[in-house]
C-alpha cells in the first residue's frame, strides 16, 4: 500500500494525532542524521556547510550540530538564530553575495570569517567590515539540469573572478576560494564537471600571480529522490572527484552546501481536503481544493512536484485531478499544468500526505495571505527533543 | 521632486525615523479613510465589504470599522480576528468558494449569515454547517482586463449557477445572490457589464422558478493609480450603474468588495540598497540589489510594477536597472523583465520608496526564507491609534 511508504516516525506521529489541524509537516530528525551521514560517507573528501535556507528550524540546525556540521547561511538574521544555538561564528559560512555592509561588520564581530562575493561594491564593503577575512568569489554557472536555478543573480565569468581574487588581497582581504553552485535539485553530476574546470583555470592564474587558493566550494544542489530515477548521492560523489582530480584540485579543502538532499525526504506534508469540483472551465476539470497550496509551504511546486498519497489509493479508480490551494487567488494552483493520478472519490474532510515535503516548504510560507498561518511543523524521531 | 509625491504623513514619518532597521512600509490611516468615503461617494448605490486580504493589518480594520465599513473575509482566520476587533459576524461576508465543514460550522455560530459557493459539495456543507444561510453563487469571468485574473479556480457558468441557486433553495438555505469577480486591479470599466449581463439573464430564470433574488455581489478589482493613466472610481461606478440599470438590476442590494482600492495608495514601502553590481549575463548588466524583494512584500511584482524613487532622481543621470532582492535565489528579481529608470549614482545604503504599496505586500510576505523577517507595517495619520 503506497501509505506504507511513509516512514514509520513519521507514520506513527500521524497516527497518534489525528486531530491535529492540518495541513503540517513531520520532521523525523532520524531521517535529518541518516542523510547527512550518507553524504558524509560518500563526500569523505569535503566538508559540509547545512544550508539553512532549506529548513531552518531549531531542531534541525540542532540535530545536524550533533553530527559536527558547519552550516551555510543567508542573512545575519540566521547567524543570529546560530549564535544562539552555541554554534559558534567560525562554523559559520556566510554564502550570501548581498550583504548590508552593518550586516557583514555584525557578523564578523560574531566571528564569521568566510564571506561570499562577486561584486566590486561587495569587496569593498568586506574590507572595511571584515577586515583579513577568508573570502570566496562566486562563479557563473548556467544553471542547467536543475529544477530551480540560481545562475541569474549570482556570479562572475573566469576574468571576472580572477580579478576580483587579486583585488582582494590588495585590499587586505585573504582570497581563500572560489564557490559556485549549479542550481538546486540538479539532477545531472555532469553538471559540476565545467565549473570546476573554470575553477582549475583560475586558481592556476592566480598562481602566476603569488596568489595560493585554499578551498574551492561546490554549492549544494544535490537532489532528493522525488521522482524514482533520481541518481544517488554516490554518482555525484564519484563524478564530482574524477573532475576534482583529473584538474588536481584535490589538495584544496573541498566544501560542499546540501541543504534539499538533507532534510527533503525527512518531511511529509499533511493535508486536508476542503472541496471536490467539477471545473467546466478547466482541461482537466476533476479539481481537489486542499488545504494548502502555493501561499502556505508550496511555492517551489511550479518547478517541483510532491507525490500526493491517499487512503483511498488502493480502493479507488485514479483519476487525472488538479490540486488547488485554499486562497482566494487563481495563482495557488499546485504544480499549475501538472495532474495528479488520485482517486475519484476523494472528498472533504480525506487526508493526503506529500513525500519528501522537508525542504523549502515551511520557510516559504507566507505569514498570513488570506488569514491562513504559516505551515505548522512537528518533529519527531531521537533527536526531536532539541529544541 | 519626484520626492515630494510622498503624501505628507508618510514622509514626516519617514523623515522623524531615519534609523528605523529597512524594508518596512508606512501606512497613512488618513489615506485609507479618503479612499474609502471616496469610493462610498461614486458607489452611493452600493454597500461595501473592505475585502481583509489585500492588507489585514488591525489597524486598517478599525480604521474602516469607524467608517462603517462591512468586510468581506476568505477564512476562518480572517473571521476571528474581526470578532476579535469587536466586528459582529453579521456585519462579515465569507467571501471563500473553499471552506472547510469545520470553520462554517465556527463561522456561523459567530453569526456570519452570508456565504459564497460554486459548487455542489459546498453546497451539502452550507446547507448541514449553517442551515437557512443566505448563499451566492458565483459566476466566472475571464478576468479580462485585470492584472491579477482570479477567474481560473472559481466560478461557475450561468446554468451551473442557476442549478446551484435551485438547489440551494431545495436544501434549505436562502438563495439570496450572485457574486462575481472580475479580477484585480481591473483596469476596463466595461469589464463588469458581460457578468452583470449574465447575471441578469439568471435572475430572470430564477424568478420563473419562483426564486427571488436580493442581492448582486460585483466583487472588487478597482485599480490603485499605479500608472498615471488609470481611470478614476467615478468611471467604474457610472459604467457599472449604466449596466445595473439597463438591465433592471439596480433594485437589488448590490454588494463590492473594495481592497487594493482602499489601501494600496496609503503604502510607502521604504528599501535600503544592499549592492549595485555590474551582471554581464544580463541584457541590462546594471543591477540593484534592494532589501526587499519577492520573497519579503513584492510577490505581485510579476504582475504590479510600482514607481520606484529615490533622492538622487533629480541629481544623476538615470539608467535602466533591474532591481533585485536580498536573497539567494534567481526568482527573486522585482518586476522580472521589466527595466526601472534609476539613477546611476545609487549606492548602498541609499533609500528607496515604492508608491502606492499599501496592498498584497506585507501579507504576501513569507515567513522567514532566507531568515529575512517578514515585511514590518507602521501606520500614521490620526487613526493610527487604533490597535
Amino acid at each position: 500500500m503506497k501509505y506504507q511508504q511513509i516512514n514509520d516516525n513519521n507514520r506513527s506521529f500521524i497516527e497518534k494525532n489525528p486531530e491535529l489541524t492540518t495541513p503540517f509537516v513531520v520532521i523525523d530528525t532520524d531521517e535529518v542524521v541518516c542523510n547527512w551521514q550518507r553524504l558524509k560517507q560518500a563526500f569523505s573528501y569535503a566538508q559540509c556547510f547545512y544550508s539553512l535556507k532549506a529548513n531552518p528550524a531549531n531542531e534541525i540546525l540542532l540535530t545536524l550540530k550533533a553530527q559536527g556540521s558547519y552550516f551555510d547561511v543567508a542573512s545575519i538574521y540566521e547567524i543570529e538564530q546560530c549564535i544562539a544555538l552555541g554554534i559558534p561564528g567560525k562554523y559559520l559560512h556566510y554564502g550570501n553575495t548581498i550583504k548590508k555592509y552593518s550586516d557583514i561588520q555584525t557578523a564578523f564581530k560574531y566571528g564569521v570569517q568566510s564571506f561570499i562575493f562577486d561584486s566590486q561594491m561587495e569587496l569593498d564593503k568586506l574590507a572595511k567590515a571584515a577586515p583579513n577575512a577568508k573570502v570566496y568569489a562566486r562563479m557563473a554557472t548556467t544553471g542547467q539540469g536543475a529544477a530551480w536555478s540560481l545562475s541569474e543573480k549570482f556570479g562572475g565569468d573566469i576574468d571576472s573572478v580572477f580579478n576580483l581574487l587579486i583585488a582582494a588581497k590588495k585590499q587586505g582581504l585573504q582570497p581563500w576560494g572560489i564557490s559556485f553552485h549549479v542550481g538546486s535539485q540538479q539532477l545531472l553530476a555532469e553538471a559540476w564537471k565545467k565549473s570546476i574546470a573554470e575553477a582549475a583555470q583560475i586558481r592556476a592564474r592566480l598562481q602566476t600571480e603569488g596568489i595560493k587558493l585554499h578551498a574551492l566550494n561546490i554549492g549544494g544542489g544535490f537532489p532528493a529522490a522525488y521522482q524514482n530515477n533520481t541518481p544517488d548521492i554516490e554518482v555525484f560523489s564519484q563524478t564530482i572527484k574524477a573532475a576534482l582530480l583529473s584538474h588536481g584540485m584535490m589538495d584544496l579543502q573541498i566544501i560542499l552546501e546540501p541543504g534539499r538532499y538533507i532534510v527533503a525526504s525527512a518531511g511529509i506534508l499533511q493535508s486536508e481536503v476542503i472541496l471536490v469540483r467539477h471545473n467546466e472551465k478547466s482541461i482537466h476539470p476533476h479539481w481537489v481544493y486542499l488545504d494548502v497550496g502555493v501561499y502556505n509551504g508550496l511555492t517551489e511546486s511550479c518547478a517541483i512536484i510532491l507525490q500526493v498519497i491517499t487512503h483511498k489509493d488502493d480502493c479507488s479508480p485514479m483519476m487525472d485531478t488538479v490540486l488547488a490551494g485554499p486562497t482566494c487567488d487563481s495563482v495557488d494552483i499546485i504544480a499549475k499544468g501538472h495532474t495528479f493520478q488520485l482517486p475519484n472519490s476523494l472528498t472533504y474532510g480525506d487526508r493526503v500526505f506529500m513525500l519528501n515535503a522537508g525542504a523549502y516548504t515551511t520557510s516559504y510560507s507566507t505569514v498570513n495571505f488570506n488569514g491562513f498561518p504559516p505551515l505548522k511543523q512537528y518533529f519527531v524521531g531521537q533527536y526531536a527533543k532539541y529544541k
